[in-house]
């Protein structure tokens, strides 16, 4: 149990529910309970609430209406936007392009596709984590169906040029397709600035349910559904709505956009604070990722000489919740690949930390944690 | 909203979240709402409330809880059964057998397999809609990868012979799987006596969450993770856990084992009265579906020269909710494939109503219904 002596900076691997969105959700576990594919009255009330809800995140992301189907979060959305485009007949001999850095949901799919005999590409990025242009340009150069490359890094927290890498990809015939698990909620996300035709989103990185997430796609863009079935989704992705999933994942989109300035601009200067401090404070600390280009609350740090796991622990035992990097594959003895991509040894890679601020974070917690990281350290020096 | 005055029998599209479930589901959203995958204690927390639930539906349906996967729903379940065996390297040459009369999570995902070049048998039914078991046979001596028949047909409540038919495809060396999404938690579920390999079930048929699902799959069977990405569900379905639903299926998987045996008899007797007053008072009404094994909660019925949307449009419009087959074709202008599977013309499949009785349903709703029946039967002839 979180208690008030506990401080929680692992907002990038989840976040609690708003009592806001809770409180929306609540009506549709028992008293709209219906079926929102059934015809009568009493399914239309559910149906009403799931097309609300989808007219809210398609506001958010800049989208239309019809343009967002409902999954059951990121990983869902990130397999049917890959393996919906490059499983399609006219693709299976085309390329996939994605980065060396994406999260697993898109890279174990690309090493599933690759089994099935298709020609995948893994962009390399530098050492702030950037995916190298150049090298996009020259792998577009093969006929190419889709790229992926990720708007945020969860590890790391570098943003990505998404502009200009889908604006090469279209100029090369390829579509587009970006994971913006990490920056819908925390930085503003235009499917049209973005120029992206795949968008992925989550609902728990938002204040909003765990189980829930949608997948956007630009009006005309040819994909296969991904869970047959049902007319659900217009006919793209089968099963019974998770109408108060969908309901909160509309509501903690609508406030995550309500908020988007303020939310950045705090979550940014604790940020900036904390970075920072622990660059002047912790002589053996050094941040990773970019810091100009970088996702509010990302604090990632290699502690030279001192091992990631065992900070953790320590961390753990003080009631600091931290990370490794990706929740996903916490507890895994592999080195992270997005470290080692942006050239950190596995040395340096198994002596990194990264802490996530998020919207109920305080300065005080930041400032307590800072004491800690220096008795841990001396501890363990 | 539902009133008093309601009558909600459409508990075979859904059901509403019983209250203890959601009790039990409230502490993690907001309080509980750490990342299960997360090595700190905070996460470890979540982690055995998801042991717990898969703990609870493994005792449900008899099998052990390693052998539980948690999906997004039945749809979810029944696409990665098929496609997670059908699709791995060396069954892509054998054969997929399935019936006539399944869900359309499995008769569209067969679809899918057919364009891919597999080879699809659809076995047909008899005029109570159970499956041909000596075609079945002949259909085997094709080398055989899967075969997979519905435990009860949603629309006519016909309960197959699952046990004979898991038998005889093990005798021939084939995996068995089963889409139990309407008999768990109506009748008896148990994975061994069935002899299957593979089961899928659904959290909101049985006054459990929506969007919350589980696939059985039998310790060292072969299949192939559908949602790739990170090493949730021991690296078998990717995607952060859904930890209320999760837990919300275990709690209404534990409460409806617990009153299975009070809940048959009482549904079954409902049923049997509704079904022998529609015969013995609406001359033109023709039960479908076998009478002597059948899911206790279904009542469906053709009324001979009657149009069955205007019947239900009409009945919705004095606030009773029943259906015309599958909400997830609800809509839809074809016939239903079950209704033509046996035997009944187009005529007749849109002459028909669903009625399915669940746990709040009380004897004078169905009175009430009868009445209403008898009214409109008169002004539409």
């Amino acid at each position: 149990m979180l208690t008030a002596k506990n401080v929680y900076l692992d907002y990038a691997a989840t976040t609690p529910l708003d009592a806001a969105v809770l409180e929306a959700m609540l009506p549709y576990f028992n008293v709209v309970y219906g079926n929102p594919s059934s015809i009568y009255s009493y399914g239309r009330e559910a149906r009403r609430a799931v097309d609300d809800a989808r007219r809210r995140v398609a506001t958010a992301i800049g989208a239309e209406a019809g343009e967002v189907f409902f999954t059951s979060g990121g990983s869902e959305s990130d397999n049917w936007a890959v393996k919906g485009v490059m499983l399609r007949e006219e693709n299976q001999d085309k390329r996939f392009i994605t980065s060396q850095i994406e999260h697993h949901a898109i890279l174990h799919t690309a090493a599933r596709l690759e089994k099935q005999g298709i020609d995948v590409v893994y962009l390399p990025v530098d050492e702030e984590g950037f995916v190298q242009y150049d090298a996009l340009v020259n792998c577009l150069r093969e006929k190419t169906a889709l790229v992926s490359i990720m708007h945020a890094n969860n590890e790391i927290g570098t943003v990505e040029h998404i502009a200009e890498y889908s604006q090469i990809a279209h100029q090369n015939g390829a579509l587009f397709h970006t994971d913006a698990v990490q920056t819908f909620g925390s930085i503003p996300v235009d499917v049209n600035k973005l120029g992206v035709d795949l968008l992925s989103i989550s609902g728990h990185k938002i204040y909003g349910p765990k189980g829930v997430g949608a997948l956007y796609v630009r009006k005309g863009t040819l994909i296969d559904s991904f869970i047959d079935g049902g007319a659900q989704e217009r006919g793209k992705r089968a099963g019974t709505e998770n109408v108060p999933g969908i309901v909160g994942l509309g509501k903690a989109a609508e406030i995550a956009c309500g908020r988007l300035g303020v939310f950045e601009d705090r979550v940014t200067r604790y940020r900036d604070y904390f970075i920072s401090r622990i660059c002047s404070e912790i002589p053996c600390a050094r941040i990773n990722g970019s810091l100009s280009s970088r996702l509010p609350g990302n604090v990632s740090v290699t502690f030279e000489g001192i091992d990631g796991s065992t900070m953790l622990m320590k961390l753990d035992q003080k009631g600091v919740f931290a990370s490794s990097g990706s929740a996903c594959t916490a507890g895994s003895l592999d080195p992270s690949h997005v470290l080692t991509a942006i050239g950190r040894t596995e040395k340096e890679a198994s002596q990194t930390v990264r802490f996530t601020i998020g919207l109920l974070t305080e300065l005080d917690e930041i400032d307590h944690v800072l004491e800690l990281l220096r008795e841990i350290i001396t501890e363990l020096k």
